[in-house]
């Protein structure tokens, strides 16, 4: 079931080697070419069956693409998307350029001050991925059931968003539009909290004692094992809403702390009954 | 591998239940006799093979046994050691009390308060579980793998400490010797801690978003969904050090949010960093 003919993926990482597992798993384009800055990520893509062509050069991997999506660092998009301005010539007219980052905001409103009108840019976000990096751990199922966020403006073409929502239902993910600023929020309570949370406990703990951890705490804090450098840049690019998530949290918790210092039975029982209450709603 | 004759579990719940399945596994025991107040929990102990007899009533139980292990929610534990006492004249002398509950210092200070000397009393937890509660969910190999604490005193009878060990060992334990005292702090920080973590992160989250909720939010808050009562006797038998636990995190949380909010990216990074090296060691 083809829906485009050529998909470039800048950044063959977990999400971007995804991307192209689950794309040559279902026919949706006639070519997948991958274009990295290591040589040993790209063979693996290769090796892997996640592109059909791996190359060094932006240039040879954009030209006649009509969707490129860039899975690079939340840091790099910006610098790609400038890169990309420069070979304009090179590019169809109506060409669809997306990206994955975890934040939204901040980078669709570069993308949409960096590239030109006949470039149709749409904001995305697959809330799906692992505390484990790189595309030796990718999977072309790794969007089933995983929910991707497409963040439309003002300004975004209303016929590349509604071919990009087929793109990402097609590899099994339920699409959620809703607008950047809205988007940041919500995972910054439901994901970016969560990281810092999960970091800030291990943290907590004395390094002498943390083999004596049991399943609750691996649970808990599985997500704190995840990539540095992709995690500042979602604080960076995201900072006003995790604080703010985090906020909140340092409220629950005092209130907690204090029900348990006081022995108040009832308000704790109150917050136990509800986060189990709320956390069965959820699988 | 006999290592009792009769064993008697008060109590079939999730790990009443499995130390029943374990044993009978590993042929340790002629009879497993389990106790508990619930009709329905008791039939499907005996309906899993978890115990050879199943009954309402303590004096039966434990006429024999040779073992008993208090398996109940810690705010029944020092009641059970008070009916046992009158139950004194139907005991073998040298008999082995010990128990499941997962705070140690209260229930190893009362316990021996009101044992009689003749009853070899060790406190033990083993640090198994799962937010999944009841003799259904039981498995005879929950505690593979798995630590079990026991929380020795100057009281306790070294024999006694010793084939509770080898009991423990021989159901695929890790047996680690610990004070109750220092056992609490311990745990306060590894499970109770974080549990209180989890049930305040999911109430933190606007209930309108829950559902949102990708696989990182469902690990980090797994341990909410566990039974508000159970956690509520253990908040209340180790709340010192449960707050300085929460304490600790605090701390952590905030140095990571005013790391964010003043995009401090060495301090942002030290704590990243830190955080995915800790929680690597561990698996």
């Amino acid at each position: 079931m083809k829906i485009f003919n050529k998909i470039t993926i800048i950044g063959v990482g977990l999400i971007g080697g995804s991307i192209g597992l689950a794309v040559k798993k279902r026919h949706l384009a006639d070519v997948v070419c991958g274009v990295g800055r290591r040589v040993s990520s790209l063979k693996m893509a290769k090796a892997k069956g996640a592109v059909d062509i791996a190359t060094l050069d932006l240039e040879t991997s954009i030209k006649g693409a009509d969707l490129v999506i860039i899975a690079t660092p939340i840091s790099l998009i910006p610098q790609y998307a400038l890169k990309i301005v420069t070979l304009s010539h090179m590019m169809r007219k109506g060409l669809i350029i997306t990206d994955v980052g975890s934040t939204k905001a901040f980078i669709v409103s570069k993308l949409e001050a960096i590239l030109p009108k006949w470039i149709h840019f749409v904001g995305g976000h697959p809330f799906a991925g692992s505390e484990k990096n790189g595309v030796v751990n990718s999977s072309a199922d790794l969007f089933v059931g995983a929910k991707t966020f497409l963040t439309p403006t003002r300004k975004t073409d209303k016929s590349a968003l509604a071919n990009l929502r087929r793109f990402w239902m097609a590899i099994g993910s339920e699409v959620v539009i809703i607008s950047p600023k809205k988007h940041d929020k919500l995972v910054a309570a439901l994901s970016h909290g969560p990281h810092i949370t999960a970091a800030a406990l291990v943290n907590s703990i004395d390094k002498k004692d943390i083999k004596f951890a049991s399943m609750g705490f691996l649970d808990t804090t599985r997500i704190a094992a995840g990539d540095p450098l992709m995690w500042r840049d979602i604080c960076l690019s995201n900072p006003d809403n995790i604080v703010k998530a985090i906020k909140k949290l340092e409220k629950k918790l005092t209130a907690l702390s204090k029900a348990i210092r006081d022995k108040d039975t009832k308000v704790l029982m109150q917050h136990l009954e509800a986060a189990k209450e709320d956390r069965e709603k959820i699988k």
